[in-house]
Formats: C-alpha cells, structure tokens, sequence
C-alpha cells in the first residue's frame, strides 16, 4: 500500500502545492481520495494510471476538493475505459456529478455510480475480499467525511501442524484455509483454528477530510487499528482562531487525533496558501511537539507535513520525495 | 500589448503543456482566451491577475477549453470580486456556465454575463473606446470560433502644422484632435484632416480556436491588418490525415494562414501529446518550410512555437521563455 500525494493546498493554489488529492496504490487498484482541480495533471508526474481507478471518495463538495473530477472522467473516457468506476461522497454529490456530466461534449462511455452517504456515524461502505472502506462524518462547514481503507489479510496456515495432525497437501487443506472444518479419512475433525495463526496486522489508512479535531475519530481509528492518518492541518497553531472560524483544523489539533487514534505515522496536508514560502513554520511547530511532550517523543510516532507529489510506503514506512 | 501563454497542450495534459489557455494584458486589463483545467495555477507563475479578467473569451465547448472556468470563476469569487465579467462563446455556452455554477459551494458575488455567438460569418463582439474584438466562425467538429483583439490607437496630432495654421492651444486643438472641425476668430475652418497624421500601427493578435486551416480566415486577418497569429497547429505536417480526420491543423497549415494573413509573426499552439518528448521535430520541420519557400526566408516573419509560461510582448517582438 503506498500514498502518493497528488495535490496538498487548500482553497488556493500555490506555486507549490495544488489543490486536494491523494491517491492510494494497493494491489492494483488505485484509490482516489478528493479530486481537485489538476489533479489529472498531478498524475502524469507519479506513477498512477487513472486508468486504475475504481473508487473515488469525495469528503465534501467544496470545489477545491471536486474541480479536477470532470476532467478526470473525460480523460479516463477519452483513453477508452469501459469498466465501471464508483463515486462515494456526501448528500448532493449526486447532483454534482449529474452537473459535470452535462459539461461540454465528452465520450464517458463507462457507467459511474454515484454512492451518496447520509450517515452520522461510522459506516462500511466496501466490503470486498481484499480490503474495506468505512466513512466517518466529520465535523466541517458543510457535510464532510472522512474515509478509511484498510486492507484485509486472511489467517497464516501453520502447515507444520496441519502435517502433524495429519491433513494431507489438496483439498482439504485449502477448505481449512478458507474457514471450513474438514473431516480427515481416519474420521478425525479437523477445525480452522487448529491450523491457522491470527492474520499478520493489516495496513490501513485514514484521510480526514476538511473538518475541526474530533477526539471520537480518533478513538474510532485506534478501534479498527489505523496505522497512518492522514489529517487536514490548514492552520499553524498560532492561527488557532482562523481554524475554528472556518471549521478547520491547526497542526497541534491533527497531531493530538493522531496520537489518540494510536497510529505510527500522522501526515499533515491542506496547508492553507499563506505557508507557501514559510512551511518552516509547521516544522519548527512539529519541533515543538515533540519536545513539550514527551510521549510524541517516540520511535514508533512520525510526523511529516506532505508536499506534492510526495510518497509514502506503508510496507517499508519510507517516505520518498519529488 | 503582452500575450502569456498559459497551457498550450491539446487533449491530454502533459508534462510540459498544460490545457489551452491563452492570456493577453492590455491597457490593465487582462483578456483571456480559452480556460483549461488548471489555468488558475498556470497564472500563478506568471504575472497575471485574475482580478484583473474583464472578458473570457471561449473558443469551443471542449472539456480541454472549458475546464478550468469553474475553478477560475471560484477563486476570483472567493478573492472579494464585485466587478461583472464577460464571457464570450459559441452556442450551448450559457447552458454551460449555468452548469459550472451548480458545482459545488461557492461565493460568486460578481456579475457573468455570458455572450452566445451564434454567427457564420465574422462579427465585431466588442468595440470600446480603447480597443475592438471579434469573432470569427471556424471550422472544427463543434461549433468554435476565433477570436481577434485589436487596439484602437487615436490619429496622431501635428502641432506643428496646427501652430502655422493658426490654431490655438486649448479647446479648439482638443476638438479637432477628437474629430470635429473648427471655425478660427479669423472665421478660417479647419479640418481634423489638415491638422492630424493617421494613427501609428495598432497592435492586433488572432487566436485561431481548433480549426482545420481557412485561407478566408487569413484573408480577413489581413484585411484588418493583424500582427501576431496565435493558431493552432496539433499535428506535424507528416500526421496530415490525424488532423484532417480530426478537424485541426499541421504546422504548414497554421503558418500559410499566417502568411496570407501578412501577419509579422505566427505563434504555433495546442500541440499534441505525442510531441511531449520530442518537439524538435517541430522546430526541424519549421526549418525547412522557411527554406523551401523563399518568401518566408524573411525578418519580417517570424514562427515562433509557443511554450507554457512563454509571454511575447507585442511592442517589443519579444519573446520570453520561463
């Protein structure tokens, strides 16, 4: 699972950062989360195919988040997709998607189906073999998510047991890996959990979506065991006030979920125009964390504050820059 | 009078080029000409304001042309603009806008008032104080136009010519440099003509839209003594049967308008993908149209293939590459 960071300004863009995107590579798909103005542009400096784009998450219906979804579509219809892709968003992403449908003349010859979320409390919203995906509201000026992907890993076979309890290689054993209990030719009953070891721990990712710190999320990531949240940190501290006014958040605010939520690493993005030519603020901030507490203090706690084009890899937990 | 080319790619984005957009500053304004996605970063680099965009002028409905207008008109809202702002375009553009401005959550404060074109023949858009606009139907797989911004420049007043006449500095000289005749103390009338040189050169650029090559286009740019050809030219000569199939032109046939047009220098754009990573092929090609034909083989004609962020200051002939 790797995160390239396609776009990490907020309303404006800058010389630096262009609006929000953020796409995940895992067992190749690509997982697209917000969709802002350029981000088809973004891509072609990274290794993303949007061609291999099946899922898209729009936290919310700011344009800063969207404007890049209408050129995205063509290009991918231009290039001669067929399979279907979806679209998960808040109420009215619907509409939206109808609207920039109908905007100049185009050859979308794929079906998109739209997801609209109404919920106000966590929700699963895939389930699939390999991974799931939960969205949980946030607290922003207008309706938000924040969305989660964590991937699934299937129980270890401890082969050596199996071979002392006497299942042999074929059939048998793939229905114990599969969960079924299997009856040997002795008439001995075998059960899963006499073979298998626990899954190895799971990758899995959160975005947060444009929203004030809420403790809860936090506490929600820790109980599906999130490892790397990426969260929204628009303001430096110092501009705690803008935060609240415009129902963001400032950089201790995303540590502070971060640390509740127990994960290892927390990215910081939607880094509002005005650190465009002094991101040192947010490391000398970072600094400062660290320093006045000492639990952040900590081999096993990371945070980086994300640029363009930025990678991050969740297997290695290696940061690779453009 | 400046031109800043702010994307001069075609369909797709590329690495160097970014989606048609072409911005003009003059006389503090700044005119634009097509809006592809990005367009609002691409002037990031340069030193256009957006504040400053009194009239956009869309060639065509194609994504490639239009996408970025939703972002634009946002970001400009978002900045506090009040003034109105003109939109130019072919048939089907008010329909568009209105979809654009059912996108998402915005805070457009401003007046658009959008312009359907709906001609066959050339039609003068604009005609202020200061300068002149047409359109000009082309010929492409939609319907497109070209448009054309040509400076209005005053006659030029002969003071010494005046003196000896005998009319005085005050408002009999200001009347007749605005036009009228006056009647002298000594009863002797005397006419703007025998007092007025004819204005300098003015300043003129056309912007060709996708088209395939019209000779009656370069027939009419000469008619009204254009300078400075913008046109497009997607394909190199040897892709002829692309570009007939697909409605636009190659490099010869962007430069032969540019010679009937007696322009002083054409400025090739929209160039296809294919050419991201080998662009000489462009400048080879150039090379040997300027040798197989003499009356190229000329200082007073100039092809110039136009680059993202590249500006050429028509005052000057000069061209400045980032």
């Amino acid at each position: 699972m790797k995160i390239i960071f396609l776009g990490t300004g907020a309303a404006i863009p800058t010389k630096h950062r262009n609006h929000s995107s953020v796409g995940i590579k895992y067992d190749g798909e690509v997982f697209l989360f917000d969709c802002g103005e350029g981000t088809q542009r973004q891509m072609i400096y990274t290794d993303i195919s949007p061609m291999k784009i099946n899922n898209i998450f729009i936290s919310h219906l700011h344009g800063d988040h969207i404007l890049g979804l209408a050129g995205l579509l063509q290009s991918i219809g231009f290039n001669g997709r067929t399979e279907p892709i979806n679209i998960y968003g808040p109420p009215e992403i619907k509409n939206t998607i109808e609207n920039i449908l109908k905007i100049g003349y185009h050859s979308i010859n794929f079906k998109i189906t739209v997801h609209e979320i109404n919920s106000k409390k966590p929700m699963k919203i895939i389930d699939s073999e390999k991974y799931m995906a939960y969205a949980y509201p946030v607290n922003h000026s207008i309706p938000c998510y924040a969305y989660i992907l964590k991937e699934k890993k299937k129980p270890q076979l401890n082969l050596k047991k199996a071979m002392e309890l006497g299942v042999e290689v074929g059939p048998d054993l793939k229905s114990l890996k599969d969960g079924n209990e299997v009856k040997l030719k002795n008439g001995k009953i075998i059960y899963p959990n006499d073979v298998l070891l626990p899954p190895k721990d799971s990758m899995c990712v959160a975005y947060s979506g444009d929203t004030m710190p809420i403790e809860d999320f936090g506490e929600f990531l820790n109980s599906i065991g999130c490892t790397v949240l990426i969260h929204e940190a628009t303001f430096g501290s110092s501009k705690k006030n803008n935060a609240v006014e415009t129902m963001h958040s400032t950089i201790e605010d995303a540590v502070n979920i971060g640390k509740i939520a127990c994960v290892d690493t927390v990215i910081l993005t939607h880094i509002s125009a005005r650190y465009d030519d002094n991101i040192e603020i947010y490391y000398n901030e970072i600094e400062n964390i660290i320093k006045n507490n000492n639990e952040y203090n900590d081999n096993n706690f990371k945070i980086i504050v994300a640029e363009d084009l930025m990678e991050y890899d969740l297997k290695n937990k290696e940061t690779i820059k453009k």
